[in-house]
């Protein structure tokens, strides 16, 4: 640094000579220091209009801009899978207060309870049309057949416990019996499969109830766009896993959006989608714009750092050091290049969105989130031109390897503490040392509530092909171990 | 800055000579002095007593007893709406827990639920006058009659929903159908309108009840002032515009106060109103007194600012720095005067609020408060005076700045980092992310809670014209699209 | 300070010649030397043992302990208090719901639940025998008699209120009409006064049901102490006052706590009391060896002053500045006085509970626990001995006025933000700008709180004097304006 | 350490002519210098491979491992434990809300609720086997016999209170009147002893009610592990102590767990727990290899230091002083040691629990967790060899005693303020300062809440022994006075 430094200010002493040599090192010279000047500088210098900062800032409000159209539409989304995540809870277990305790719905603690709590979600099933508010209905196969409801149930192979007598003799093979049902005939169907419901709760490890249900989300009629089709796959668990005299109820839902496939809708306009996906191509655009004028500038960097050290290399046969050459490369072009990516990338699968040949609006939101973050950090930048912002920021750029050092000394106690806090204090009583402190008791609870998912995702997608008869098949069902079919 | 000491020092050291020219200057220099002293030191070099300073302190005794009083009459209006409310939303909806759930009061999930509720709402006004406890009643027009209730059921216009089959068709104008009736008569009128109350919850986007109901705070009287009359305008929402399978129920009131029309009180005093007035009128008077002071202090300064140039113009050939020049205009004077203005302001609105021919009490609050917090802050000039807080002070003035910029610099960060977390974390499961970091989460919630209140406006202003029958017109509701009418 | 110090350093250097004045000069010097020194440096100056440090350091150990024990004792008292009030809520209030809303303990809304809740009340009065698991009773009077329950109901003398007309005629004057009755006859008595509960509840402000109960406090035995006789003075108020349609209920108790008047205990030994009166004599008999110490200790700095300053006046003619002086004064000997006074006023409060003459465990508590406070704070003294802790102590005194002064500053800020707060956002929609930020609304929260607190005191007083029969005086009752009476 | 430090740097100097005894003084310089290298020199000066510390790295992998492990499994029993005492709760404790009241689990207030409460206990009981869901059942003798249900009533030998009167007369002696009974007769059994059933409140201090349950943690079946078998010994506490009206129920759990006796499992590998065995000793390996070398390099250092000491002697005729002397001992090393010797004490430990041989879990997570942070903490020591983290290291160092030294003064203070807030305001109203400031209450809590733990330990202890027949003996209680038995 220093010799750049030096070498740009011996540029005013001597330049009376003006052999050709000399006139290529001035060039050379003013070359840099107009390479090292702020915005403002370049302007007063050779009547540079900063475009790059004026593309910049355009990006800013359309991205900011963008963000929140995305985000309003995204919200109504979350909340209509949240609002019918609630509804369903509402419908199917029977004395849900509203909110779930820790990770499941509710506990229910006697054989009566569980018996109840199970015809409960038979019955509601069966009388869904009378019942629900909702914009939903059973779901249907290719040939108009209502999708079966389907009870499992996963027990021990073998199992007689005594214990008041400490003795045990188990198989701990696990069995799966299931059984299906038409939504609509719950009640003679109980009947006739009662040995099915008489639960032996020594050998029960858990009972499932899976069934799937349409809805369409005609909420965004009124923000004219198309409404879209849902697809919810319901799992009830009745959890007796830990045979702790206390058995948990889950309710899971896979929601999955797709486009309707037979649609009729008048009486709106359904235009502004099209103004929307002009703007999101405008935003491209500009990205574009603004990722070529820095690729540009950082092709220039490394051509004048190329030309600089030749020049150093014939005249004072030195190599520029290390330091100098990464004066050179500047990190707030990279960054910029690097939101610009992200904002097109986001951009592309916001219009697909739109057109409703995607609905990951989870990834797209990550994309879009990123970029504006970016962005806006990138404003410090500008602000860094004004001298007195300048020093601050020097002040931060120089403080921050010690403050990671100290994390990181910190962060070594703090693993220490971590691990014993978790294995000494975590289990016991208090909610707060699991929730709080101890990140490792997160990880684990994020584990267990995930176990399901792979579950729930094998189901929903296969779920369309089993083309078997009710009470019949259970092919999409992980089957640990043996399963026995009621036919 | 250094000019003007340099020039007041001198003063002492060369004085001999007494040419007029001299006195002149020496009186110039005199004055300037004078200027820059503390009440204090004035007193002492002049015997000047400080009748501002004593202004001062005599205002903010009667401010700040003046906004007591406001405050405490206030709370009592502020906390009969809110008990209003209160005991409106326990008469009116069923199985209310006496906290509303996040900004609706309940939501209901069933079909049975939401009858039920409804039914409810019209069983309890029919029977209002047995049931409450408080001074309210049902609202009459001019011509003694009561006002009726209306029920007005708002769905998409034609609206054929298969969810099973992932098809719609859906007329996406809406369509408003309205019934009224008497207050008295909800059972037969239910049984005679049975198919107004056969809801499709397919296209039901919502239900508003609305009525008016009149109220007399008669708390009032135990502080001797004269009751008012309140008209409260009722809006009971069923809102399943997301049609979710949650039905959302909203209570909103707008509360109306004015001077009752006929009234007679006996058995107490009711005088001291008169003594606030009085009072009332000499806080605008030391006010106006107030002002008077700092405006001529002001102008004095500013007179003396031009003989001092002018002398500076005259014998040095300069003109006095920018800097000089704003020790001259005292911030404090400004500040000062700025409190007396919206003292004086909000004393006038108190005095018509209590005079009853004004009902604004947040208006004449703000003006209140926010003058009472310069009158406090304007304390610490004072403190300035002694000699050891001035030093805390100037260190404040000068530290200040540095704050701002790096809370400018943090903004970025902390702009950027709402925007991202709104989207890709704030529409996700935890409420702390919705309201605590993501301020725009907040600015949405607010846009959906008041998105309603024009229309209440709307109704409540116009809601004394309709001269119409029962069962009849419904004018006073934005109408979108159509509205039938069943007559 | 310098003067002093610079006197002391000189004695060593000149100090050959032995005349009688230099003597009487040197030994000014070593007491004054001697005087400064800490107690360890004393020790080994002149072998005086630290007498005066060891009955610190014993009072330290005798005082924490007599609070424990007394602690302990006074959250018998309290608990027994409080279970008692809860146990009275869960009896009396219908629907109580174990936790107090706001202030009050619970509200009705309609007149059904306040009629409900009303005659609960007498209900439950009337069979307390059977009801309570507590050692309560109603209460007598010397005759034998059972106290009356007494029903009074407050309300505006005329008022017709039409709200729908925005009329009212009210006459502002409070009437008081009483009721009293035998605690065992609730039902028929209710019958025959039907007319007194139809309750106009346009004109009614509040009912009251007053009654008394006698408890023993036998938790007591266990820790080998006499059980105390308690009486309360029960007030269950309704309160209508402000007319909004919620009823506010009310449960205040006064408990008063005396020795009991007959009484026969066996099979415990009661003993241990006799310990505790020792321990507590023993406490006192230190802190006035300590206080006396201090005294003389005291007594001995001012007479050294006055020696120091009369050889100062002769040699140098001077006299000894302020800061000097000062030095003599020792702070620490004046904390410690204070702590021993209070601590001595609080073991004979003490003495006196424990020999159940006095049963004010308030003013005791407070008098023990502030000189505990300072004993402790006294510790810090002898950290000051120590080389390191002394620059630790001497750097908090000089930051003290800083800090103290900077408060004072932030003061009229947050004055003058209290006042515009609570006017402006105080009184809105949430508790907790009612509860935080703005103590002037928990100072009106109090006052409202404990308006009803003299009531309760009269009427507690006086309670045993009235010996009129049943349904006739309401002596007690603090009336407003008329009182008619049903006999 | 300066000494040392010229001393070895001296060596450099002046070393040319080589006498035996220039040679062994620059051998003891080179020893030296290479002890106070970091391992990094150390392998540049010598080649000398850092085993020690990749030692220490390996062991902090798996050690951490180890715990991991561990926790999981620890939690699995904390979880069966907490799980069965929540069940237990919600099927004996009428009217429980799922969360415990302060640190009982319901407090009754009538005489009804409290029959309610104690005949709820024993119905549930009697009906256990078709009431819960969990793997228990009753406990039953080594005869087979079923082990009876016990009620104990402790009352005042006499008494009879009469609040009225402020009188009373009491025996403070205490009487324990017990009952057994066979768990599946309670309904005839209650029938027959209804005398017994006839409490008197006055008198009754608290009824015990105490079963025994066995149960099986068939959980861990699915983690490849066998099974335990446990014992719960219930008692629930009807505690009318305080004689306030208010009784509080308590159902305390004290869980043992124990290898069953008689057991048949198949289906399951059940062989990971060798593997777990296996690397547990290879842990117990690694932590002696690491102890042996850190001795070795102590013993070493101690040597190194005798010659040290033993030249300077010789030589310069001085000691070595005390600083220079403690730079020899190396604290990290004692730190690793500790370390070492906590970890093959929990690794033994876990490994007798895994062989069922032990069921501590407690101790055992005690020892491994404060190893694991000792491992942790000691990862700094490695930051410390570079350059800039020792900087880091340094100032810690420096800093610690001084913020010790505020940490004691502040000490005092809040013991004061602890003592005095206690006393004065803790008592009263608010859970807060109950809790929050004041560490007396807590421990008060404590001591309350494990004031029946030695009973209950006593009585699951002795438990087995009793052959009585039912309805009579009551050995296993501690009998305070008498007892009387009804047989």
């Amino acid at each position: 640094m220093e010799l750049l430094v030096r070498y740009l200010e011996r540029s005013n002493s001597f330049s009376s000579a003006l052999t050709p040599e000399v006139i290529r090192e001035e060039r050379l010279r003013d070359d840099l220091k107009y390479y090292f000047m702020s915005p403002c500088e370049k302007y007063r210098a050779r009547r540079h209009i900063p475009w790059k900062m004026g593309v910049q800032i355009l990006k800013i409000v359309m991205i900011t801009t963008q963000l929140v159209f995305f985000g309003l539409n995204n919200q109504l989304v979350v909340s209509y899978k949240e609002e019918n995540t609630m509804a369903l809870k509402n419908l199917f277990i029977k004395g849900y207060s509203g909110v779930d305790e820790d990770d499941f719905s509710i506990a229910v603690y006697t054989q009566r309870d569980v018996y109840d709590s199970l015809f409960y979600v038979l019955d509601q099933y069966s009388q869904l049309g009378e019942l629900s508010v909702g914009a939903i209905s059973y779901a249907e196969d290719e040939d108009g057949l209502l999708l079966p409801l389907t009870v499992c149930k996963e027990y021990y192979k073998r199992g007689s416990l005594k214990p008041s007598d400490e003795a045990y003799d188990i198989d701990a093979q696990l069995e799966t019996l299931c059984m299906e049902h038409d939504p609509r005939t719950a009640n003679q169907w109980r009947k006739q499969n009662s040995s099915f419901f008489d639960l032996d709760f020594y050998r029960l490890v858990n009972i499932k109830v899976t069934f799937n249900l349409k809805g369409i989300n005609l909420q965004t009629v009124r923000s004219r766009e198309l409404p879209d089709c849902y697809s919810f796959y319901v799992m009830i668990t009745f959890d007796n896993e830990s045979h702790s005299g206390k058995v948990k109820l889950y309710l899971d839902i896979d929601a999955e959006s797709s486009a309707c496939q037979d649609w009729k809708i008048s009486g709106t306009a359904q235009k502004n989608t099209h103004y929307l996906l002009v703007f999101d191509g405008f935003v491209i655009l500009v990205c574009i714009i603004s990722t070529t004028l820095c690729t540009r500038s950082i092709i220039l960097a490394v051509r004048l750092l190329q030309r600089f050290s030749q020049f150093f290399q014939e005249h004072f046969d030195r190599k520029v050091c290390e330091d100098d050459q990464k004066e050179f490369l500047n990190g707030w072009y990279v960054l910029v290049i690097v939101s610009d990516v992200l904002t097109i990338i986001g951009s592309i699968l916001k219009m697909e969105i739109q057109a409703k040949s995607l609905t990951s609006y989870d990834v797209c939101s990550i994309f879009l989130g990123t970029s504006t973050l970016l962005v806006w950090v990138g404003v410090i930048r500008y602000l860094g031109y004004f001298q007195k912002y300048n020093v601050l920021i020097l002040t931060m750029k120089a403080a921050f390897p010690k403050v990671l050092r100290f994390c990181c000394c910190a962060g070594m106690i703090y693993l220490g503490y971590t691990f014993c806090g978790w294995i000494v204090l975590g289990p016991y009583h208090e909610k707060k040392y699991q929730s709080d402190g101890f990140p490792l008791t997160d990880l684990q609870k994020f584990l267990r509530e995930h176990k399901d998912f792979p579950v729930v995702d094998d189901f929903s997608e296969k779920d369309v092909e089993p083309k078997c008869s009710t009470f019949c098949c259970c092919k999409r069902f992980p089957v640990n171990d043996d399963i026995i079919l009621i036919s």
